[in-house]
């Protein structure tokens, strides 16, 4: 991180021009000036707004014709329709091309690319950690990337070369990028992701209609993250729930032990435990502070 | 709500003069113009700085000379001191006088009151749903409490003229009332508050240190209630304890009914689960907007 090399690269392929893919474009035809980007969406009318906004040079409602000649073609479909998508494409990738992903689970990505994708054809699973509650290419920003993180799910198989050529692509658009395996990504996205989301939503759902009007900010921040979309929260939920389940009885462990402290005479470790999770939450927003883009 | 009376009060007491004390003090000097604020604070600091920044008229570090003479008397200690400082006030309160409170829990506070308050000596619950994770006078604000909540428990002894002199009292400063039962209030705020901020802290203490930096935006915000004082929390969660035990089971019922919507053939049915509460939370964030004050 810090040296930054750029990854020379003439036809970028974005396959779906949502919120991520078209910040992505946007980002890429700010970054690499003679990069041509296609886009792939099922929707003409998202191709449009992607076309008019300036997130794609050019559209296709065929994923096949989208990758055709493209050196890097970047998944940017929900979870669920990732390996779809990679049957799709195989069989038109050109040799030498590198095909990488923005979903939020990667152990099924990764399996599904390395079964599916013919010799020749380089996969590398990314998690690029940026969004937001909002979706469609209308809610795309340049700046959406900066200075976020980006995780690299490499694997035994990966091609160092399709590796590297992938972190330098991200770092390109501003991005700080790490690794981890794709089980080690899925178990720790589960604990500081997937299960946050969970919560909020059960947090909601067991909230009776005349108690719910009385919910302050504090509630709909703590909820904010169960306004994003259903179908893609589905499909991650799913595709992780070994991790998910694991992550949800640890958490019953913290749960457990407060109903400890509620007794009056744990008042003091009742205190001690609050403090600390004040004071991590603390240390990590100063940490993040530098790194978050304004939003 | 809406017909706004006001009540004729010349000499308001304020004990505890932080964050929330403090913006009391501030909209009382605003709004009834001939009425003086004596405060009480056990530390010198912050009666200096609440005198400083205009929040009160006269500062006491007895509480006992601070009510002296006072026909409102507020109690904006933290909950778990609440008792005490009736016993305090008590013998002193003048004949007539009206004693209410700030607290987060209501049950034990309307209890304390009814035991301790001599005759002649009215109480009224007030729970202003109006505050920040921060802390301190320093903090206080004139419109904190503007457009926000106020939740009054009157019980079956409650003076009735009481409960509308303070609900006139809290109207005058620009805030909704509404009345429930002590019971009520306690069983409802466990469901909206107590438990979001048990979830949030536990859900930072479960993380491990290598994984906490891989969160997001999402995970502040999910978790920025926990980031409040824990010795507060601590009086709020242990006094509330029966009704936070039982949100939590109804919780717990809502995370089992998650984890069957987890298996590849209940997709359908975790999406709907899934898009009912990010529906459920917009209709309150819109329900909201017009009630909160920006911040």
């Amino acid at each position: 991180m810090g040296y930054y090399r750029t990854m020379p690269v003439s036809r970028v392929s974005i396959l779906g021009v949502g919120l991520l893919g078209g910040s992505i474009g946007l980002a890429a035809r700010a970054s690499l000036s003679s990069c041509k980007i296609a886009g792939y969406g099922h929707r003409r009318t998202s191709l449009d707004k992607a076309l008019q906004f300036g997130a794609i040079d050019e559209a296709y409602d065929n994923a096949a014709a989208a990758v055709r000649n493209a050196e890097l073609i970047i998944l940017c479909t929900p979870v669920g329709l990732l390996a779809e998508m990679l049957r799709q494409i195989g069989p038109v990738c050109q040799s030498g091309a590198i095909v990488t992903d923005v979903g939020s689970t990667k152990r099924s990505v990764v399996k599904a690319a390395e079964e599916t994708l013919p010799k020749g054809v380089h996969f590398v699973g990314s998690h690029p950690m940026a969004g937001s509650e909002k979706r469609g290419v209308e809610y795309a920003r340049t700046d959406l990337l900066q200075n976020a993180t980006c995780i690299l799910t490499p694997t035994p198989r990966t091609d160092t070369g399709a590796l590297e050529a992938v972190e330098a692509f991200w770092q390109s658009l501003g991005m700080q990028t790490t690794r981890l395996s794709p089980e080690e990504h899925d178990r720790q996205l589960a604990d500081v992701s997937h299960l946050p989301h969970a919560l909020a939503a059960a947090l909601i759902a067991m909230q009776s209609d005349s108690t719910l009007p009385l919910a302050g900010k504090g509630f709909l921040d703590a909820t904010r993250i169960a306004g994003g979309d259903g179908g893609l929260w589905r499909d991650i939920l799913q595709d992780n729930r070994d991790n998910l389940r694991a992550s949800l009885e640890r958490l019953q462990g913290q749960l457990n032990k407060l109903l400890g402290l509620l007794e009056p005479k744990q008042a003091a470790q009742l205190e001690t435990w609050l403090n600390a999770a004040a004071s991590r939450r603390e240390q990590l927003l100063q940490q993040k502070l530098h790194e978050v883009t304004p939003d």
